[in-house]
């Protein structure tokens, strides 16, 4: 069993399994400049950074980005800080019975428990036209669901990330909708569910880490484009475009950002449009400050700073 | 029974009880100009515009706001609008068996079921020290809370309004703090209380409406009034005032507002002052959208604008 | 022929056929408080604010906005302004050979020009796809193009004056292809046809006066509304809702208003979204100049502030 | 024949003439640290970034920006991209019969073509005083203009910059007069022309790069400083200072750049003033894309972000 | 003597001379109007409302604006604030021996004492061009300077108001230059005379109180007029208009609004620029203040708002 | 005596006593990497950047920020700035007779001449609640006031800087309290004493160099812990915490950064309010002007840019 790397110290040596979450050639400033590898390497318990030092140009071309590898290496601080010097280092191979999917961050609860939270809500909305839109939205990027994260960086940002974000959103709204009986749960389920749903074609990912964004993505939007996927599902399905169904739908998902300089064209005027807002985003603020604590030394009182929470960090105070 | 004001129609007569809400003595602007009152009335389902022609000096003496009368009125349609003409008006005397609290505008929960749930919360704290300085400062408005409202003008904006918010707030922190264990309950319950414990004193307010900010409201403000009262109040009882305790109380007040613009002058850096400030912002939003809702005829499919929802009307939509 | 409202002066006793463009019922605030009707009566070439005193209950009833209407009158100056007072009014009958379109003000070219132009515009799009979309879309408003206007208040407020933006800016986007050739002729002219194509469902006119914004228009926007016309339209043409063609015209119609707070949910990022932002600026603004040095008085130096030019007049210079 | 920059590929050795754009003395970080020089070569094509290892104190001495040298090399990917490795380097004399201007990036349209359509255009205005003003300030500069760009960074940063964009500017003028005849046009090609008046003064450019901005452009602006000059000019030629064309010139000029953020002490008050702004705007933005698309390579789909729009990149859309 | 408005009580008679800052002629809302005048009257300690019922024709035109008049009326109490019931009316006459002087507000140092303080500041600059820069532009004002005030509304806003803010502002620049040796003192002077130099051809303005912006105003602004004056004055003087002089007296008139959105094109680069920003905003503060309490009334513990200092009141607190 | 740092010249060789200011152990990028030290070292006069080739492991033990040394060593000038290069290094000792405080940079005025002057301003102060609540505030911090600087890096960042901007800003409320006698002189007094009080607290500093803020700054930050401070000076006086005197210091301390984005959570109301809030302004301005120019090399005509100053650098603009 590998030796995690939230465990490494200082002076240790190990033999084990990672991921290469990061790789690029470089050369040192010598006069006679030598190749070596500056690397991050990955488990699931977070990352560190690497140097493979007299790189060969097989090295180089074997060596990327997703590559699980096994590193015998050493353990040693730089400037503050924990770095591992490689010294051998060889691809994974079959015969190694190592996944990569062991390699990676996931969301606290498995896919496997998420998926069928979200088909059970779409199961119970009592609206057939709102569930049968929902339903067709959301079969468009089921397969990619499992995996897909809910942000590059700011939250969620992990396998199955997505998933997990809506589940706790539909936990939410439920219980809103138990304090706040004027609400339509209905409205508030579908716009929970769809509000993201085009994320995993607006981002391009892999094992849960997004790579870059497509040009739909760019171009569009996430927003809008779930927006197209409301009308092309009513239509496909019937549902009179025109009907206060399909306004509602496209009035929640394209409000749910609250302002236009957070990208929705219009603001929420619908009760359930409020909400949902609301709720999006006291959940992805409180998993911000949930996930950087996660990966914060315990022996460190404050955080690194948050983007999504006005760059400010948060203390890990002790009563 | 007095007619309820929201059930008036056009070409009505009535006689029953009122309370003034708005007097204003005018003169009309012919060329012998004589005085009328201009009179907004209200009960506890709405108010209507009045006018009381030929107007005696000793009227314009007698009737003023917060005044509960007796009123003989005629309803007409005048621009558009429902408006009373008074007939005959006299206060009310003890011998009517009237009280002014039946006419005033309360949170859909009384008072006297909101404030055990608020002590049995604190009574829920396990912190000795948490719990000891939220007592404290709670105690100083307990004679208060039962009346007052959370705002002015934007939520809850009736008698025990604060006291139905904290409510809320409660049961929605403390659902949060199921789904989030990372989360320390008696920090969020202690901010949650305090956060707005101050509002009492920052605005004079009689039966649920704020006549105006007193001077320390104006000049100090409620977030660092209560956060002088934490500083008082751990003098009294002896908590270290460098303590963590102190530290986090004071934090979270201070930090409720989330940004400087918004009045707080210093951004939420724990866990808890993040999950307050969002708990605080999806409660009063909803109660903005629910109390307009509540006062706009069901005739009307959409209601005024929301200062506090981007200047943005809500709409009664029809699935 | 009735005379021309531009050309009243103090004094001048008048009879003639005008259009009722707002009319309220208002009482004097004498003791005995009496009716008139406060109106602001119109015809193509300006406004001007009118009383009917002593109007009876049947004239509130008979008279309402954009009746046109019969008056004797006489002009006289209240409080540094020209003002009618309304001797006699009745409403037009058919007899009278007159009609409403007479009244209102247009775009200085008529549809009849205009739509031929824009027709030939569609025709000479080379792309078949871009062609066949840009007509679907199209021919959903073809109807109402000829009366709307292209905005509320701030410019080409007038019958026709969508039609007639649209013109104008094909015309630059002409030009501005023959300058800068490495732009796409067919995107840029698609792009203006689509990017207002929604406003005259977005909003509801009469004549050319905006009297609302339609639910749609409140709770989607035309700028989503004609992106989700674009994919119905794809959709129903069998044009592959991925392709280049698709995601282009979307986001040029999407990302016209520039920025999130002006209602952009994304930035221009194709060569022709940049002109076409620009395009729509520079006519727009240019309009607002012209349209309100056409309705200020000759002998004005100064214009009213223009709210679409950061609040400021302009200056009528004489060189 | 030199090989073009832009026509480099891996692993290719050449020798020609460039232009050393950038020039820094290094040391290595080995023990014994050695100089070396880090490069950016160009010429009009293009340019790339090279190293000099090996450097002697005179070579140090010898070579620094803007000098034309003739260099023996070879390329190579470094990090992704291609690199030059410099074998032989020497400065180019007088028999080498190669001149600087051959290296630099131009204006597409030359500075001979240029500058007699800014002349005909000053010929073309038709009020005596405001040719003369203009006139009188464009000699100031005359000398400076055939080389001068537009702006340091944004757009038309490169020899004869400046005069294109007035250029272009002129004939966008020139069809807006047309389409909109209650335009000035004397004032507007006198705007056109004065605008940017002052920029070669602002800045210090050599060879159409900025290298800096003088004193009175950090503490005066090109802004203030085309004002003084409209005034030094009207003085001279005695027209009076308080006449409307010098205040309509001195607006032109001054509000240009629309918002005071922006730059501009006064906002746009004048319909020639509103046409200039946009104008402007219109030519820099579009100018800003076809620039940024003339430096990426044609294999990649998005050139870099572009500063003065909105910080987005732009695509090379297919269709 | 007259009596003092300041000093007017609820049922008084009186019987002076007073000043009409504002008149307007209304008509009662009668079912026959009747003329009436709504007036302003003003002396030196304040201002009060003012009807004149029954006005006849050649009342409406003999009383206007800026008119001395003498009257007899009567004080009464209407809607919480005290009123003049005019009975008598008449026009002041050469007998009467009153002069407008005496009824409109002034700095609170006289004209004649405040100008010769300037005359000894510039007197007192050392350096012979800057102090010739500063005599000629200020010449051009001197006898619009006894009665110019520095601002339309929100501060020195009277009869002498700019020399009063200049001469404060000198006797605070002296004191900081002896606090701060580095700053150079005649730079400073300059500044302070020359910034808001133009302010008195900026605005029209008669005893004080600011009619209008000047079309120069409008066009222009005040800071690019000074500067426009600093060149002409050089340019008169022959002093070199590159010289470092000219640049700061440039520079100083330039940047003394700080930031762009406050009017300035450039921001403060010299020592003696950012001085000069700073006492000029600490001066014009500091009299918004003590003007405002002036004109509030001893018993009110509020002012009114004050829109120069982020639209808030100040509080009058005894200690 | 040691050469000072301001005084170096290139290829001078030395022998001096110096603070180290920062030391970073770095390695070579040699294929076998070498350790060496990273310096900044130090005196009153100024610091320059070092390195120590061939540093041992007990060097990088040894060496650290704020240790004392003594240097024999070299300057060269490297990449255009002065550099030297570490011959001999070893620690200061009891015997070289030197202390810290020689070599760290101090206020103009030493502290034992400014305390005194605030002792002096506290007991002028006439009301005894106002002196004894600012003596108890005062003292809590008198041992470390001799040392703290007034920021981190904008403006008074050394030694004493915070008790130099304290009389400053008390010489200058003084003057204009002469000037403006409605102003309560007490009360300005104790809001300059008070309003940066818990900075020492608020930071942690060393010899008048911030190295990082303390959690109390970073959750409380020091404006409102000088409010607590306030209140708990008056619960330990006796002084009713409703009184007047309490209300008007806390309101100066926490409006004394004027807006809310710049901490204050309520803005200045109180006239006194108003002038703590410029004067802060003005001292602090001005003193990042003279601070920057200090450590600007005479040579140079522009400083760096100033962040506290739109980000802009000031000019030594030479008459």
């Amino acid at each position: 069993m590998s030796k995690r790397i939230k465990d490494f110290i200082d002076g240790e040596e190990f033999v084990g399994f990672y991921l290469l979450k990061e790789v690029e050639a470089k050369q040192t400033n010598s006069s006679i400049p030598k190749d070596y590898l500056d690397i991050v390497m990955a488990d699931s318990s977070g990352f560190i950074s690497a140097k493979y030092w007299d790189a060969s140009k097989t090295d180089i071309e074997t060596f990327g980005p997703m590559c699980l590898v096994k590193i015998q290496g050493s353990v040693q601080i730089y400037r503050d800080k924990l770095q591992v010097k490689v010294v051998r280092i060889r691809k994974a191979t079959e015969q190694d019975g190592v996944s990569i999917t062991d390699f990676i961050r996931s969301a606290p609860v498995s896919s496997s428990e998420l998926l069928p939270i979200i088909d059970q809500a779409i199961a119970s909305i009592t609206n057939s036209e709102i569930k049968a839109i929902v339903t067709l939205c959301y079969e468009r990027v089921k397969d990619k669901i499992e995996s897909s994260p809910a942000a590059k960086l700011h939250h969620h940002a992990y396998y199955g990330g997505l998933a997990y974000h809506v589940v706790r959103m539909l936990e939410l709204g439920e219980f809103i909708c138990r304090q706040r009986p004027f609400l339509n749960s209905d409205l508030l389920k579908a716009g929970i569910i769809l509000h993201d749903i085009a994320k995993p074609v607006e981002m391009v990912s892999e094992y849960g880490m997004v790579l870059d964004y497509s040009n739909q993505g760019k171009l569009i939007g996430h927003i809008s484009m779930a927006s197209n996927w409301i009308t092309e599902a009513a239509l496909k399905l019937g549902v009179d475009l025109e009907s206060n169904v399909v306004l509602a739908l496209q009035h929640l998902v394209l409000s749910h950002h609250n302002l236009g300089e957070w990208g929705s064209p219009v603001q929420p005027q619908l009760p359930e449009a409020v909400a949902l807002h609301y709720i999006d985003a006291i959940d992805a603020k409180l998993q911000m400050v949930e996930d950087i604590l996660n990966i914060t030394a315990e022996s460190e009182e404050w955080t690194a700073v948050i983007r999504g929470l006005e760059n400010k960090p948060v203390m890990r105070l002790k009563l």
